[in-house]
């Protein structure tokens, strides 16, 4: 099989050089690797003229992203632009419609849509690749689809955003408040042009999504994802959950209950000395249960030019070589569609409460856990400069419901200087 | 494509009935993910009436694994014999002489016959697949094959011998010497009929040349691993590594290098709070190093029933879905011979000298590294309640052959009891 597999590459920033560099460079490799040539023949852009450090010359420009993945030298259009709506929406589609499979990186895409395109690929035997999608460099999906496929998976786990790891690591390693940080980053370019996306949790959401779709089988259900971002952690929590032993990650957790799909992505606190807890700036990692394999463990960078880069020619190779695979790992007419599960499994948590500093009020804080069922493992008061007073708490293992009904009764007993900090202790 | 694939598996022992489980009781799923029934046909064992808690009375018997092989109702043959002569060869080479693809989780044989293996399977468009043959249930070969295809991989390393880790992390927990654990692990089945398999570093070595070929495009060669194992560690080294804030592990490195491929499998210390230095007991680790994606790591259960039935299981799933890829990632004819290259890049050492315990010994072991160009970096005489006096050195970094001429120069003083136990310090 000699016939050449021809990228048209729609996206030029740093993940689309790193793929032509890729293709360029290695094209002896990539072809014994694969069994034939990979090429790209056409490219497009916002700007034609910027300099990119590669020479685009070998190759056809299109203004347009859906005229390029009409033409007919293009055997697989690859996605590199990003965005939910718009361009991406509109050239994969137009990809699909004119018989390309398809390469992506664009996770908000399928979270959002990804089940209508893998229905409309899957009619037209194409696939749709995505491992750039989530966990940057790691091979997670191929992990999960094909190394896994054996096993029934029982938990998929992960920091999946290396933008919220970067600003808590920094935060805690600088001893930085959380506003100066978050500048920081800003001016370093590491946050989405809608930075809520980072730290919001919704970008490492999307990517949780799509794990748990194709680990259970589901169709993917983003507004099933129970979301809280890091913009209320302070410097004071992470220190106090350092001084515990634990570090702050936004952890994203799925996993399938007899009740329906957990899907959580929350800041917790993890043991100081556990993998999760030892991961630093934009590294990402992924755990994954499954009944027979137990637990694997992938760790990574999550993104940058060559780890993504890595990751779409990781897809191209596939696809290269014959492999036909469906979107989410099974055909979407199997796909079950998930009933959303609100995480019930106990587990302590971390309280950050900020009190009117007057006679009473912890007493009242008290009697409101008291009255909810939850015992306290640990307080403290950690320092009293002002009128008002932080407390914190850790409780033991409590349900997520109980602990919801006592913040939403701590919050009506008038002591509370604003909402209690309420962050989950993973044991993992 | 609902024609079912059809598996004859030679070998019951646990992996061979974990496979049997899977595809038992998952086989809706199997289908589902594959797109065709997976099925077992005949089955072939030492012993046909042994209670293995699963019938087989399904199944086709074959007291002959290379009858198994030749049966016309079989598609792929599923070797878990293990043994790199004998049975396991003999009927891989009928299953592929009769023109069926091979999975197995035989690394002795892939390490000493994988390259005429793969060139008779290539010769007739089949394929063997060894997942299950290097780190259990981690998806590794996947990993390095597939996911990581766009690279140019530097460097793999990683612990891969689970019952050396269990011998050593058993050690450092219960403070008992390498003898004691070394009885113990023979007691519970952890070690290989022929022990020295295990705690002489050959299995481990095995499996990093297997690593290295699809790594690097060379043919496997087992023959230039630099193998050490474990048998010299004592309780002592392991309480003076912990004391100087490391752990001592099997560990296996291999990359390519301008004067050649260097693969080199020996214990070592590597920081206490490193990943490598965390893993305890059965659990394997590899570390992949590649242009593009920088480092990713994968970590798992080495061993088992289910991570190695899963292992298993996704080279099956890889088969019934079409994927067809070289045993070594390229075509076998593409694959270059490795010049085996001794490792030159300079590390701190750790030394362990017995010394006679008389004047100016002490003085010669100094001399004699000076000679060789190598600095001391600690130096500590740890107790001294006999004649001998145990000396404990750790160098400053210098090249492996430089400290290979230090140890004949000072193995050739007299002042030595026994030869020293050198260990390199990665700081990875």
């Amino acid at each position: 099989m000699t016939t050449p597999l021809r990228l048209g590459i729609a996206g030029l920033g740093t993940v689309g050089v790193g793929v032509i560099k890729i293709v360029r460079q290695k094209a002896n490799l990539l072809a014994q690797r694969t069994g034939r040539p990979v090429v790209i023949t056409a490219v497009s852009a916002r700007s034609r003229d910027k300099d990119r450090g590669v020479s685009l010359s070998d190759y056809a420009w299109e203004d347009d992203p859906v005229a390029l993945a009409k033409r007919d030298d293009v055997d697989v259009f690859v996605e590199l632009m990003g965005g939910h709506e718009g361009p991406a929406k509109d050239s994969i589609e137009a990809a699909i419609a004119s018989g390309k499979d398809v390469v992506t990186a664009n996770k908000a895409l399928l979270a959002h849509h990804g089940h209508a395109l893998a229905t409309a690929a899957e009619d037209k035997d194409l696939v749709i690749r995505f491992e750039a999608a989530v966990a940057g460099g790691i091979p997670v999906i191929k992990a999960l689809t094909e190394g896994l496929a054996g096993n029934d998976i029982t938990r998929v786990m992960g920091v999946m955003n290396g933008t919220c790891n970067y600003i808590l690591t920094r935060m805690q390693d600088a001893g930085l408040p959380y506003d100066e940080v978050f500048a920081e980053a800003d001016a370093l370019g590491f946050l989405e042009a809608d930075p809520n996306l980072d730290v919001g949790g919704i970008d490492a959401g999307h990517k949780l999504s799509l794990l748990s779709s194709i680990a259970f089988g589901t169709e993917v259900d983003f507004d099933g994802v129970e979301l809280e971002g890091i913009q209320r952690i302070s410097i004071e929590d992470i220190e106090q959950a350092e001084d515990l032993g634990y570090k702050i990650k936004l952890l994203g957790v799925a996993q399938m209950t007899g009740r329906g799909l957990e899907q959580r992505m929350s800041p917790c606190l993890v043991p100081a000395d556990s993998p999760l807890g030892q991961l630093k700036g934009g590294t990402n990692m992924v755990v994954i249960e499954g009944d027979a394999v137990e637990q694997v463990v992938l760790r990574g960078p999550g993104a940058g030019e060559g780890p993504t880069a890595s990751a779409v020619m990781g897809d191209v190779c596939d696809i290269a070589r014959g492999l036909r695979i469906s979107t989410f790992g099974v055909p979407v007419g199997t796909l079950t569609k998930a009933k959303s599960a609100q995480s019930n499994s106990p587990a302590p948590y971390y309280l950050h409460l900020t009190l009117e500093d007057k006679p009473g009020a912890l007493a009242k804080i008290a009697t409101v856990l008291g009255e909810n069922g939850i015992s306290i493992d640990r307080m403290r008061q950690t320092r009293h400069s002002d009128a008002n007073a932080p407390v914190l708490i850790v409780t033991h293992k409590t349900q997520r419901a109980a602990l919801d009904a006592a913040v939403d009764a701590m919050n009506a007993t008038g002591v509370m200087v604003n909402a209690p900090v309420a962050l989950r202790i993973e044991t993992v």
